[in-house]
């Protein structure tokens, strides 16, 4: 849809700080001195086959961008596509109620939606936050200097496709489904707590593509350490076994041209570190003063605290070639 | 869905001003003294062939939910599926432009979306207003003595099925298209203007249905006067001939126990109020001393300005049965 919407004309209107043609997590609009709305829709297929923890995950998951900006969510709608007939309504009722936990605990409400009868069931919601117009953490803001912090660790994309391939034991799936679940809240709220400069959440692209768009971004080099990614239990295993997504080629083929490889990385790091994530963690920069306060307060709240990478200068190497990304 | 929702928790919130529970068109949630949110969220499959009008209606038609509660749309986001490889890219243009540029002309902006492949196409869009909180006009505060307007004319139900058996003409789709695609924003700011009492947006229940709605609502009964409907040209004869959606018999279903049928109104009459509608008209009840500034204004503006009916108190008839509605 993005190269649909960039032929189309532009909405240029003052207020819409960040809108569609961004590669940030959801558009931002302000709406007085002191506010401006964080907003952002997604819905897909299930992911996992309990429909009470895929509406949880599904919540978590938009509810993550506005997370990844800075903002407070404030109000949500669902989008509902269901088979009607084909299954029993109780179903749709445990697909609401996971949805409708995660947006109370994430301090929201649900004030509506739509559903329709659907061939295939899909669900997602549309998410409004508030943030202040001065205080958007927007995803190309790294500094020179900066560390960087992930706050969930990699590997749902390996961890479900092992699940449908009857490959994943029952404690990795439901690690990885608790993970999914997860709000980002906490990691928001530490980030904001210590004055994170840039930030967003990993979804799609993998962490080598939202790192990259990062770095693009932000006009740096991001230098990614892998031996201190954090993984889900079974994720090595099953990346190793080749239980791979479609996405992680194409998010392969994204970054490989701006990207150095380390060449004594085993194959199947560079799978996880490219690997489609539902409902990732947040991807925060922030400055190297900063960092211990932010890694103590991870720690504490049961996140991962060890920096993943370093924020450089734009690399120059051989041949001119300039590589946004490095992983080692 | 509804249904599925009511079970659950309710979200409860003091600033929550009309959540999922009402049956009015948006939600509204409160952010100051001064400013309300107003949300909404639609999506169908194509109701017309050509994709650039499905566009333009899918839009008017959520965008119009804001409209009827007195708000001002300020941001949008596309929901989409699209099957990938069945159509050319170039109908996903079209699509989104349709729907982009009656954003533009509700003088919102587009802030995002999610698009994802889908078996079969649907659009539709989750728009943003703001009202004053003190000036929401929900569908349930009708007064007794009020005139009723309706701003569209009657039919796109009945049309559209005409289109569908190759029933309809040229100049009878062309005109519903036009319709179903015209935003309710003149018609909106008009009954602002003239102090409106309460409105609502005529969609999938029909005129009957949402007349039932508000007279519920109101704790009044409304008695229409069919001769003052509004009618797409066509909508008659077709309806006649039984171009007839499902929808109208489970609209009849939904008010018939608490409405009173002239005996001597001919059966499409009756259908053609029960037709459920896509982007239908503003149904606006205002007291009589205003109704003849708001039909000024709504001829002036090319509208439908006759009034269509009025607000009574709530009638006992025979056996204490209650009347909610008159069709006469």
């Amino acid at each position: 849809m993005a190269e649909a919407l960039k032929q189309l004309p532009q909405s240029d209107h003052p207020d819409l700080l960040i809108g569609y043609n961004s590669a940030d997590d959801a558009g931002v609009f302000r709406i007085s001195e002191t506010q401006a709305l964080v907003q952002t829709l997604d819905f897909f297929p299930p992911i996992v086959d309990d429909p009470y923890f895929f509406g949880q995950i599904a919540a978590a998951n938009a509810l993550s961008d506005v997370y990844a900006m800075g903002g407070v969510p404030l109000t949500a709608m669902n989008i509902v596509g269901f088979p009607k007939g084909i299954f029993p309504p109780e179903v749709l009722s445990d697909l609401l109620r996971g949805g409708q936990e995660k947006i109370i605990e994430a301090g929201a409400v649900v004030v509506g939606g739509h559903s329709i009868n659907d061939k295939e069931m899909k669900y997602g919601v549309s998410v409004t936050g508030l943030v202040h117009p001065g205080r958007v953490l927007s995803n190309s803001a790294a500094q020179t200097g900066d560390l960087l912090f992930l706050t969930k660790p990699l590997g749902t994309g390996i961890i479900t496709t092992g699940i449908k391939r009857n490959a994943a034991s029952t404690e990795e799936t439901d690690l990885a489904v608790k993970s999914m679940a997860a709000l980002n809240r906490v990691a928001s709220e530490l980030m904001i707590k210590h004055n994170a400069h840039s930030a967003t959440d990993i979804t799609g692209y993998g962490l080598l593509g939202h790192a990259y768009e990062m770095a693009v971004g932000s006009g740096v080099t991001i230098e990614l350490n892998s031996s201190n990614f954090p993984l889900l239990p079974g994720a090595e295993r099953l990346a190793k076994a080749g239980m791979l997504t479609g996405g992680a080629n194409a998010n392969r083929e994204y970054v490989e041209k701006d990207t150095s490889f380390n060449p004594n990385l085993p194959e199947h790091i560079i799978n996880i570190a490219l690997d489609p994530q539902t409902s990732g963690g947040l991807l925060i920069a922030l400055a190297e003063g900063d960092a211990k306060g932010l890694a103590h307060d991870l720690e504490a709240a049961g996140l991962w605290s060890k920096p993943i990478g370093l924020v450089k200068e734009k690399e120059e190497r051989e041949e001119k070639k300039e590589y946004q990304l490095i992983l080692n």
